[in-house]
Formats: C-alpha cells, structure tokens, sequence
C-alpha cells in the first residue's frame, strides 16, 4: 500500500511570522520586557524563517533582537546576510565575522540600545530547555556595556508560542510522520536477519530520503536477543540476528519540522515476554490516545499512560517521562511527567511515548506522534501494529 | 575508477583518552585550573569517547568534569547511563533528567565541591567558539553553590588540544575525505540540467551514504546562471539550467568526524569568466598547498592565498577567511585569516578555502582538506579538476 503524504508549502507567508511576532510582543508586555535577545536556531528561525544548516559551524554567533514593537532586527555575520535579506526582515546588520576580538559585540549593543528604553528590561530565554549560544566571555562583555539594563528571563515568551503550532507547521510535521511511516511500513521488505546494525540503519536512512524526507539528523535504536538495553545509541557492527528485537527511532525532517517516534521488530520469532511487553506498551499508547485533549494536564496524561503500565505490572517508580513536545526540535517542552502540569491545549504536537524494563534488564518503548485537536488526539504517525511485528 | 577508501578503525583505544587527559591536566596546571567543566557535545566525545545524537535534544544538559588528576567524570541524564558506563569512565554519576527545578545542579557541584581544592579555579571554555550548554539560570545557580570557587576561562585547554589531531584520528577524516571525493567524482553521472537543486542535493546525500559515510549533517550550496550568489544555503525548488554553475560543499561524517570541501560544476557549458574565476581559486589553492606546513602562521597561510587573488585582480578587502580547523566538527580552531597568528603545527587538519566575488556579484569558492606533516601539506580530499567540469 502506497500512502500519498499530506500537501505542506516550503516556508511560511509573511504574515505568520508577523503574528509570531505580535504574539510574542503581547508577552513581553505583560512580563514587563522591553526587548527580547534570542541566540539560537530554532527561535530565529521562528521568528525569521532564516534557515541554514551554518548553524552546526560553533565559530560565529547569530543574534535577532525582538523590540518592543516593529519586526525582529537581525544581527549576524555578513555571510548569512543575503540569506538573511530574502526573509521578511528589513532590518539586517551584519559583521565581518569571525572577529574574536569583538564579534557582533558592540553591533548588538548598540541595536539594543536603540530598541531598549533607559532603564529598560531585555529579556533572554534563560530557563529550561535553553541555553545561550555565544562565547559566554562576549555574553559577559555585552552585558557590561549594557549598564543600566536589567536583564530577565525570556523563557515563557517562546514556551508558551512554540508549544502551540499553526496550521501551517502542524501540515508539516504530519508531512514528515506519514513518510517516516512509510518508511517503517517499509522496513521488513529490505532489512533483514544477518545484517548488521549499521547496514540496517543505513539502508532505512537512505529509504526515509527516497520517501521525501528532508533530511534524518536523528537515528538512534538498538538491537538485542529478545530485547534491548539502551534507546539513544548509534548503530553498531553488532549482525542482528533471529530471536532479536530492533528498535528504530527517527526525528527526520520536512521543511524544518521533525517527527519523533520509533517502531520495534522481532527477527525470525519472538517470546511470549517480548509479546506481553509490546501489547502493554502499545495498551499504554492507547491509553495515552484516548486521555489526550484539551483541559487536562501534561502530568494526567502521565498518568492515564502510567496507570497501564502499573496495572501490567511496572512498578510506578520506574515510569520516567512519557512524552514531549515536538515540532522545529525532535524534543521541545512541554514534558509528560509527574512534575510537569501544563495545561494541553489545541494545536500541541505532542509525543506519546510510554516505556519500561521487563524480563532481565530489557527496555520497550512505543511511541506515537499526535496532533491535539479541540475534541481529542488526532494522530500523525500511522499508529504501529497492535501485534509485535516479525521479520521473517 | 574506483577508490578504496583510508581504512580507519571505530572509536580509540583507552590510552588515547587517556593521554588527552593528560595532556589537558598539564594545561590546567600551568593555568592554574584546579577542574575543567565541559557541557558541549564535541568535548563531552574527545575525553571520554561518548557518542551520541541524544545532544539533538534541548531538553537535557550533560556535564563532565576533568579534574586536576585521573579520569573525568561524567554527570549526565539516566537515560545516558548505558552508554556512558560503555566507554572508559568508571565515575559515572546520574540524575533522573528532566527535572526543571535541580536539573543536575546540586550532583554537579557536590562533584565539583568534591574534585576543587577550597579556594579552587574552576576552568569553563568561555572564549571563542564556545558556548556553555545548559540553562543560564541554572549555570547562576551552579555558580551560587560553588562560592568562593573562582571561575576562569578554559578555552586554551581545550583549544590547543583539539586543534592538533593524532593519527587515529587523522585516518576517520581521511576516509571521509576519501568517500566525500567519490561521491563528487561520481556525481557527474547522476545529476543533470533538469533537476531541481532539491532532487540534485537529495542524490548527493544518498550517494555519499552509499559510499560509506555515516551521516550527512552538512550539505549547503547553490545554483545559478554563469554563477552562485550564496553560499550557505539549503536546496531550493530552482531548476539546474543549461548555462548553470552549481556549488555543493559537504560536511559529512565517518565515526565522529568530518569532512569539509566542495566541488564546483557547469552544465552544457561554462563562460570564459567563469572559468577564469575557476582557475584563479585553484590557483590561490594552489598557493596554500604549497604553503602549508609547521613554522608559519595561520595568517601567514592566508597571505599566500589571498597574494595569488590579488594578483588576479580581487581587492583585498573583499578577501576574508579562507579556510580553518576541521575534525570533530565541520569548522573549529584555527582561522586562516589576518587576525589569526596560530603557529601551524603537524598533525592539525585544515581546509584551504579561498573565496571571491566575480563578474555581477557572483561568488567562486574553492575548497581543500589538508593534513600538516612535517614537511607540508598532504592532501585528504583528492583535489579538484584543474579545469571548471562541464556536465553535459
């Protein structure tokens, strides 16, 4: 069977990004700041649509400023400026970088200073899931000629966008699921007992790009006799072998947005134990499809899942997070835990992923990639089979 | 023709980690650095040989402390646990991550309480190229609980020694250097005037992992009649014309580490501009092999370059940095530019990199993979066409 994969346009109109904006401008109102600095990729290119891979180079900083009013105000190496100057920002200004000396320094200060009104407040996301990407020297340096500027947390500006997707992005992610679904509905017709780790990972790599993906910066999984022991490893020489399970797990991407969810395999057979932990893993899942929706909390969706899970036999003590955020980044707030009560609303993407040890230190983990709509879940993955899937 | 590639085993063998170790503990010593904190993926690798794409994820930070003497120690995430405890490092301390309100920070510093004298420097990368991986809230709180611990910038330790690479691993970045040169010299074969820049890059990046490469985390360029405006661009829709150059410039991996060169083509046929443009990049290429070897500088490297331009009627103003380090990441320490006086040293890996602007605002961009040896340059990319390659 042949899957025709949702329709998605590259890139956005201008007009999102000035809602983005607008919406972010709102928030930093309310939280008193004048101006936000953002430093990373995925937050200039929220607001920009400045897309580059140069990102993986550490030798220069990027910077966009959010004023209080108007568009953003881009602050970059001159070599992403005709890049930069193609997006809807007017405002450009570039440096000839790498400068060490002074690299965009006193560019951005001066740029904040125009935009920050004296005594003002510039906000930076500063809390979870951030950091600040510069050489914390020149962030030292910057904050020195900012005298007379208070800085604070800009975290809830982008947490609070980011976790709700547009239309637009949420066509693109349930662009990606459908062919990353292909691709493992594909799987069992050309990976096979004898190969090892690495041809296995390399030939549904190359199948996820045949299928349309843009690129698949995330590959992890393992293999092992009647089960795994580790999720985030890259492949090994290790052949895969009958009575082994394989498992998958993919964050490929279309047009900058990722999908995040694995599928397992048994080669050859499987044993009743292996079975059991699928078909409570996939009980679980279900649980978690049914729970999610708009009025209830990160932490009950936790729950519904764990309760599956606990009523199976899993001890709740070992039940860890099940589930995140999902869109420009493979993980993005906010986290299905205990600790974590965000309210869910319509229009998160989120990961359902329930997971655990059974038998003698082996792992199963099942996930799905949904889409939150007012009256419930909708998926974006192509659910996995209700059954353990054998390769034979 | 076909090559067979640079044969390079996976990962290293403990007494490598070991001497990085200490050779970064002699560093510290003269700096006066009683532990060295790294919470960045390419240093986490290089002391402990932890390898993993997890670090796509925002959601967690992972710390390793190498302190004054014997092996680092590795305060990481649970989930990272397996992994870690795989490679050489018996001290391996982990938390249940995420865990917002203390994610990491009281076992990182009750580690680094436990390794820092009273009245101890903590070493931090703060210089260039560095960032500090980890919320900027909780690094002022890391750095509250430590009071009366100074903190210094560490960049030097780590900067000196990744810039000079060892033999083993001088031979992962010849063998993709090596796979990088095939899937070039093959690519007249399937890419013609009629695909999009999309369909062109696509097989490019399939054909690369077919020959062996790992992964493609760094493929950029672009197309254009008689000549390229930009450089660090993803694929467009644009449609590859007769008349046409194309630009595709390659970070690809094999066991951690990288490549960094592209290949320029015409289709159906070339202008004599252009092809002058060509001959005077390869020209000033040309100049940096000649050039390349221990006892000048970086700047002195740039100078041989940047004369062969000038000679050729480039102002040198226009002239910025042609080429840098290349090993673990797709750019790192040093910078062929004026600014940059780092003594070359055998066993540092460069690319040679000279760039100009021709004609109406178009670019040409040569590129080159180097290893110093004692008496020079060798190659690890098979060099360019001395002729601009037509595909017909």
């Amino acid at each position: 069977m042949t899957h025709s994969h949702p329709k998605a346009d590259r890139g956005f109109p201008t007009g999102e990004f000035e809602q983005r904006t607008a919406a972010a401008q709102k928030i930093m109102a309310r939280l008193g700041l004048g101006a936000l600095l953002l430093t990373t990729e995925p937050e200039v290119r929220y607001f920009t649509g400045f897309d580059t891979i140069f990102w993986l180079s550490p030798t220069r900083p990027w910077f966009v400023v959010i004023p209080a009013k108007g568009a953003p105000i881009a602050v970059i190496p001159e070599i992403g400026g005709p890049s930069m100057s193609q997006t809807w920002l007017s405002d450009v200004r570039t440096w000839l970088a790498p400068q060490p000396e002074d690299d965009g320094i006193s560019l951005l200060a001066d740029t904040l200073r125009e935009v920050l009104p004296v005594g003002g407040v510039l906000g930076i996301p500063m809390g979870h899931e951030t950091h600040i990407r510069m050489p914390a020297a020149d962030f030292a340096a910057l904050s020195q000629r900012l005298d007379g500027v208070q800085i604070a947390d800009g975290t809830e500006v982008i947490r609070s966008l980011r976790m709700v997707k547009s239309q637009a992005e949420i066509v693109k992610i349930a662009r990606i699921c459908s062919i990353a679904s292909s691709a493992f509905e594909n799987l069992p017709n050309h990976i096979k007992a004898g190969d090892t780790e690495r041809q296995a990972f390399a030939k549904f790599k190359i199948d996820l790009l045949q299928h349309g993906a843009d690129d698949v910066p995330y590959l992890v999984g393992s293999s092992g006799p009647n089960g795994i022991v580790d999720v985030i490893n890259r492949p090994s020489d290790r052949v895969i072998e009958d009575g082994d399970l394989l498992l998958l797990d993919t964050g490929s991407l279309y047009d900058g947005y990722s999908c995040d969810f694995d599928r397992n395999f048994a080669f050859g057979h499987a044993s009743d134990e292996a079975k059991v932990a699928y078909d409570l893993a996939f009980r679980a899942t279900e649980a978690g499809l049914q729970a999610a929706r708009p009025g209830i909390t990160t932490s009950q969706l936790w729950s519904a899942m764990a309760k599956v899970l606990e009523d199976g036999g899993c001890s709740a003590h070992q039940i860890g997070r099940m589930g995140h955020g999902l869109g420009m980044q493979v993980t993005e707030w906010p986290s299905n835990m205990p600790a974590d009560h965000t309210p869910i609303q319509a229009g998160m993407v989120l990961t359902l992923e329930p997971g655990f040890a059974f038998g003698d230190g082996k792992m199963m983990l099942h996930e799905e990639n949904i889409v939150i709509r007012e009256d419930g879940a909708e998926l974006l993955s192509r659910r996995a089979a209700p059954e353990l899937p054998i390769i034979t």
